[in-house]
C-alpha cells in the first residue's frame, strides 16, 4: 500500500485537526528554476558585542542583559500581546473583534552566541527544557492565561532576526485555533474510546515502522502520516503526558536528547544550519482537565531540495489546501539514513 | 472605536472561515534586523529565447507553445493532480488517506514576457477573465471535477519559477480545506437570514468606508477586517454571483479594470514589482446548488515595511493563529493614498 502511495496523487487526513494535505510525490521530478536562498556559511563568535542576547549587552528596548550562565528568560521588548486589551463591545454587526491580552517572553538557550541545538549539550538542552517547564507552569497559572505557546524560529528564512540561540514564549487569554481544533478531534477520540489518541496513533505508527526516524526509552521522533512540510517531524512522548510540567528529571534528559538527535540529523541532511519552526502543543491552562490532551513538538523546515530549495506554501496551499512534493515514508527514509554525528564534528 | 484599535493588541474573526487573527498594531515599532530580499529591477525583454512560457518556445516537457497571441492555456507538464488515483481501500485505522484525482493547468496570460497584469492593457485583462470563465465551466463540467482553483503566484519570493506572466488552475475531486469552511459559514448565513454573507458585509464596509480602497461600476476591492497579510485585500462582486461564469461583458471588463487599479497601487506602494499570491474564491462544481457562495477574489501578499522586508507566517503564526502588526484599516488608508499612476509609466 505504501509502495503504491509514493508514485500516485493522494490526500492524507490529519487525525489531530481533521483537515487534509495533498500529496504528489512523482512531482519532484520537476525541474526548479525559482528561487535559490543564500547559504551563510557560519563562523558565528562566542560572544557578539553587537547583539541583543548575549550576556550583558544592551538590549534594543534599553534593559541590559544579566552575565546569564544558565538559560535566561525574559519579557519581550516588543512583545506581540500585552497584558492589557481594548476593552469590551469592539463588535458591530459582521465586524467581529475581542480584546486579547497576554505575556510574550524570550528564552535564550545559551549564553554562548555560536551554539544551536543539535550543537549544545544534553545537559545544557535540559536546562532548556526545564526553563519551559517553569514558564508553562508559571504563566499557566496566571489567572488570564488559558494557552501557552513554546516555539522557536531557527534561521533567518524562519523570520529570526537574531541567530543567537533563542525561543519564544507567547502566552494569552484565549485558545488559538490550532489549539481549538487539536482539542477538539482528541476529545472525540477520548470520549469514544477512553484512550489518547495519540497514544492509539503511536502504537500503531510503532507497529508500522515506515515513519520513526529516531527512538529512546521515553520519546519517538516521527513524520506524520498527515505531514505538511517536506521534513516535518513530530516528538511523542510515550507516556500520555498532557503537558510538559508532567516531565520527571530522567524524562526531561530523554526530550533533550531526541531534540539534539534529531536537529543533528536536519544539519547533516544539507550540511546546514537548517531552519525550522518547531512548537511544543499542550493542554490549555485554564484551569479545567484536560485528559485528551498528549503533548507533542513539532517542526516545520522549509527546506525540501537542498540547503538553498525550500518549499514554497503559496498560491494553492493557501486558497484550498497544504500540498507536498515527497511522501512522509520518504522523508523519513532519508532522514533515518543519515549520520548520528554532526558534520561540524566528524 | 477603531481609532482604539490601531494601538492595542485584539482579535478579529474571520467571519468566512471562523477562524481568528491576532492584530499587534504597536508591534511595527520594532526594529528589523532579520532577512530582507534582494529587488530585482527588473528590465525584461518582451521575448525571452530561455523562457518555457513564450510563444514558439519548448517547454520542459518537450511540447512546444504555439505562436499565440491571446492568453494562452495548456495542461502542467508536472501537474500535483493527475486524472488517474492509486485506487480505493488506502486507510488503515489511523492512517488515513485517499485517492486524489483532477487536472492542472497554466494560463499565459500575455505573450509579451516583459509584462505583469498592472503594466497590461485593461481590454487585455479582459481576455484572462475570459480564459478563466471558460476553464471553470468547462473544467467544472467534467465529472469528477467538483472545484476549480484558479490562482497567481507572482514573484519568486511567491515560489514563482518564471516571471512570464502566467497563473494556474489546479481542479479536483474533493472540495479542499479552505472550500469546505467557507461554504460552511456562508451556508449558515445564508439559511438564517436569506441573503448572501458577503452581500452583507459589503454592505457593512462599504457604509463604514475605511477599509475600502477601490471602487468600480460593479466591484469593491477592500481590506477584509479578517485579513491577515499585510495589505490582504479582496475584490468583491456588487452582484451575489456564485462563480465568474456568471459574468457579463461589461462586468468582466470591470473586474479586469480592478485588478488592474489595484496592482498598479501595489507595485507604487513601494515602488517594486509587488509579490503576492492570489485566487478566486467560487462555488463548488459538483453540479449541486450553492446559493449561499459569493465569489470573490483575494490577494495575499507577503511584504510588510519595504520592497525588502516581508512578514513571516512562522512559529506562532503556524502553531497557534495567523497574527498581523498594522491594522485593516492603516492597510487601507495606504493604499488608498498611492497614486492610481504606475510609477513605471509617470
Ligand atoms: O507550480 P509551480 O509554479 O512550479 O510551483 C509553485 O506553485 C505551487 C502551487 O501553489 C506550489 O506548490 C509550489 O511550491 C510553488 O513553487
Ligand atoms: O518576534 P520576532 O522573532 O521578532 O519575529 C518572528 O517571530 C514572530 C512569531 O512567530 C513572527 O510574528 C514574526 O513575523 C517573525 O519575524
Amino acid at each position: 500500500m505504501s509502495q503504491e502511495l509514493n508514485n500516485v496523487p493522494h490526500r492524507r487526513y490529519n487525525i489531530l485537526t481533521g483537515e487534509w494535505v495533498l500529496v504528489s510525490p512523482h512531482r519532484t521530478k520537476r525541474p526548479w528554476q525559482g528561487k535559490t536562498e543564500k547559504t551563510t556559511v557560519e563562523d558565528r563568535p562566542v560572544y557578539d558585542p553587537a547583539c541583543y542576547l548575549c550576556p550583558g549587552n544592551t538590549r534594543s528596548g534599553g534593559s541590559i542583559n544579566p552575565d546569564y550562565k544558565e538559560p535566561f528568560v525574559f519579557e519581550n521588548d516588543f512583545p506581540a500581546l500585552m497584558p492589557q486589551g481594548p476593552g469590551e463591545n469592539l463588535s458591530k454587526g459582521l465586524l467581529v473583534a475581542e480584546s486579547e491580552t497576554g505575556i510574550c517572553k524570550v528564552v535564550c538557550f545559551s549564553p554562548n552566541h555560536s551554539l544551536t541545538l543539535p550543537l549544545m549539550e544534553i545537559k545544557d538542552i535540559t536546562k532548556v527544557i526545564k526553563a519551559w517547564k517553569k514558564e508553562y507552569l508559571e504563566l499557566g497559572s496566571s489567572p488570564n492565561i488559558n494557552y501557552v505557546q513554546i516555539f522557536e524560529n531557527k534561521g533567518d528564512i524562519m523570520g529570526c532576526s537574531n541567530p543567537h540561540p533563542h525561543g519564544q514564549i507567547w502566552s494569552q487569554r484565549s485558545l488559538p485555533p490550532e489549539i481549538i481544533k487539536k482539542s477538539k478531534h482528541q476529545l472525540e477520540y477520548w470520549e469514544a474510546n477512553n484512550k489518547s489518541l495519540l497514544a492509539a496513533y503511536l502504537e500503531q505508527e510503532l507497529e508500522a515502522g515506515d515513519r520513526i526516524v529516531l527512538e529512546n526509552e521515553h520519546f519517538v521522533a516521527l513524520i506524520p502520516y498527515w505531514a505538511v512540510w517536506p521534513y516535518e517531524v513530530m516528538i511523542l512522548p510515550r507516556k500520555h503526558y498532557q503537558h510538559i510540567g508532567q516531565l520527571d528529571s530522567r524524562e526531561e534528559v530523554a526530550f533533550a536528547g531526541i531534540i539534539k538527535a534529531l536537529c543533528i540529523k536536519y544539519d547533516n541532511l544539507f550540511e546546514t544550519s537548517f531552519p525550522y519552526s518547531s512548537g511544543i502543543h499542550q493542554m490549555p491552562t485554564s484551569g479545567e482537565e484536560f485528559p485528551e490532551w498528549h503533548f507533542h513538538m513539532s517542526f516545520y523546515p522549509p527546506l525540501l531540495r537542498s540547503a538553498t530549495v525550500k518549499k514554497f506554501m503559496v498560491g494553492y496551499e493557501l486558497f484550498a489546501s497544504p500540498q507536498r512534493d515527497i511522501t512522509a515514508e520518504q522523508a523519513a527514509q532519508t532522514l533515518r539514513d543519515l549520520d548520528d554525528v554532526h558534520y561540524l564534528q566528524k
